[in-house]
């Protein structure tokens, strides 16, 4: 994981306008809610925040009926995704953790750009939808704003803005993005490609995003977390999809690729599956993953191994490349491909036995 | 607006299997509830229905974590679009009517295709994220899919197809689809364009739908109403924006666009402003539209010239021609741009004062 682009602190990196003295004014206009704003008045507090203007890609942006976005070799990436409170985040989180707006922003931004990052493609813009309760403060709304134009510049998303939206009220808050990327004239690396004898590999430490919910959903308070363990907690609610690895990987001919959203055993099934083969992973190569998460684990009472196999919302890369290609660095060997029928096994046998006591103990 | 392209009966006219005679056990299997399915499992209920297979503007359609999309002309359309169950829709009105997953699914498709049509461009795909509780029934899911994939077919976008999705649980139902759209090597006809001496020009029959939704929220029931007045509730349930008369106003030159979806008057407004304009309505122009609705008028006890200027969610154009142009089939001039600063007015008074009392009494 490329840990010089993770967010340094909680507070946005962008100037949110907490970072000075504030006003009486400011204070009370914070508290104010989306139920006393119109959308015209809602989306006149975002859109500054979003620095659409910034993106050349953007021939027509916010304003419209529709962006136009550039599509320049004649073919758009598209995906969409979701984020519901309590079910993909808690506004309080059991250990103290309060999601911010600006989390929720960039996880938004995050999980959506690493779909297109998947594709080996680089995004061009988003298109956000909220849903949002009556008594949303208008402040939280803003820090959104600026999570998601934080995860942009952050994660290294240049090309890209956020070119248009859709504001309304629900009972929960519910957060979609869809995302529009560009291939630049490469072919798109798909689920479906891996063949036996491929090298499988990974980006990143798989298991940390599950670690970081768990301690969250631990009754171990966030604040008195140790650092390390802090920034397993923020990796889960700020994930940092590697983006520059995706369309690196897909020019050196990455034969699939996909992103770990659902954990590792389950989404190379799926990639297994897509194309027709047995992926064997390598528990030697896993244990380094699970090491790293071993204070985390004693503290959460969990099985490291089970977070590396099983966990899910890193949103690294995993992707199978031919038996005579150098890994790109950033990729770690974690698995071979073979002929067969979408099975997934650790040393041969079924992901289920395997676990920390089993190897470590 | 079209009226041979309106959905002829309440029930869709693909095979949703209600057809036919149904066997026990495909009775017990509607009743299924999504929480007792995963979501490959809804995904494999969902994905035939949606027929992607056909759309060949598709080069990679669902099943990797992004679809790629065709942009022939180096530009892509987007916007995205969502419904809230009771904030946008009752699952049942006081009237009786039960809003069917097909209703969702068109409505979704309809206004995200509508925005495209809005731009002077063809709709090329959708990606849908489903939010639903738990108990929402399968049935009423594949419902929806059936509804989306008749709205791109009855509606008239070959070209287009669901491409990819998100499933998710939440509290409430929350349906959000993000549409592309290809221009054809058109300019994209934008809300700012309209010029002093332009004809103001509208497509269908402004306020069916708000007429429709006075009437699904009365107390008369809607299996009682006349054949014209369910037609007006149907209007709301599954809007017909005119998809083919978007790109012919691109193509004959019409300086400014958008689609009616907030009402003609609020629209109209959003027009001069951004166009820096004054626009003149011609009630002479509109009391036929407020005529074809005075049955449901009397019925809900409501004013027809207030829903003609104030009604949302028609999903019809609205757009500004040149003086010298020809009015393409299936638009209706409704008044005047002038030089002047965002103000809408009737018959050059505040629209306000317009009301059916004062023109029609």
């Amino acid at each position: 994981m490329p840990r010089e682009r993770r967010p340094q602190s909680r507070r946005p990196a962008v100037d949110d306008g907490r970072a000075r003295r504030r006003s009486v004014v400011e204070q009370v206009a914070d508290r104010l809610t989306v139920a006393e704003l119109d959308e015209r008045g809602l989306l006149q507090r975002i859109f500054p925040r979003l620095g659409t203007a910034r993106a050349a890609a953007v021939p027509v942006g916010p304003g419209d009926d529709a962006a136009v976005v550039a599509a320049p070799d004649g073919r758009t990436v598209v995906s969409i995704d979701t984020l519901v409170e309590d079910h993909d985040f808690r506004l309080r989180w059991p250990g103290g953790y309060r999601t911010t707006g600006f989390d929720v922003g960039w996880k938004c931004a995050a999980q959506n750009l690493s779909d297109v990052n998947a594709m080996g493609a680089e995004a061009t813009s988003l298109v956000v939808s909220l849903t949002l309760p009556g008594g949303t403060e208008v402040a939280w709304v803003e820090d959104l704003a600026d999570g998601l134009r934080a995860a942009l510049d952050e994660l290294g998303a240049p090309r890209c803005a956020v070119v248009g939206g859709d504001l309304g009220k629900g009972p929960a808050l519910v957060v979609t993005a869809a995302v529009t990327g560009d291939l630049g004239g490469r072919a798109p690396v798909l689920r479906s490609g891996a063949r036996d004898g491929d090298v499988l590999a990974v980006t990143g430490s798989p298991g940390q995003a599950a670690a970081g919910l768990a301690l969250l959903e631990s009754n171990h308070a966030y604040d008195g977390l140790p650092a390390p363990l802090k920034d397993l907690a923020d990796a889960q609610s700020r994930p940092v999809p590697p983006l520059a690895l995706g369309p690196l990987a897909a020019r050196v001919g990455a034969h699939a690729m996909m992103d770990v959203s659902d954990g590792l055993v389950r989404d190379a099934g799926r990639l297994a599956a897509a194309s027709g083969v047995t992926i064997e992973l390598d528990s030697a190569a896993l244990l380094p993953f699970a090491r790293s998460l071993r204070a985390a684990a004693e503290l959460a009472g969990a099985d490291p191994l089970a977070w590396v196999l099983g966990g899910g919302e890193d949103h690294g890369l995993l992707a199978a490349f031919g038996p005579d290609s150098a890994l790109p660095d950033g990729f770690t060997a974690v698995g071979r491909v073979y002929d067969g029928d979408g099975q997934v096994t650790v040393d041969g046998a079924s992901p289920g036995a395997a676990g920390w006591d089993h190897f470590a103990g």
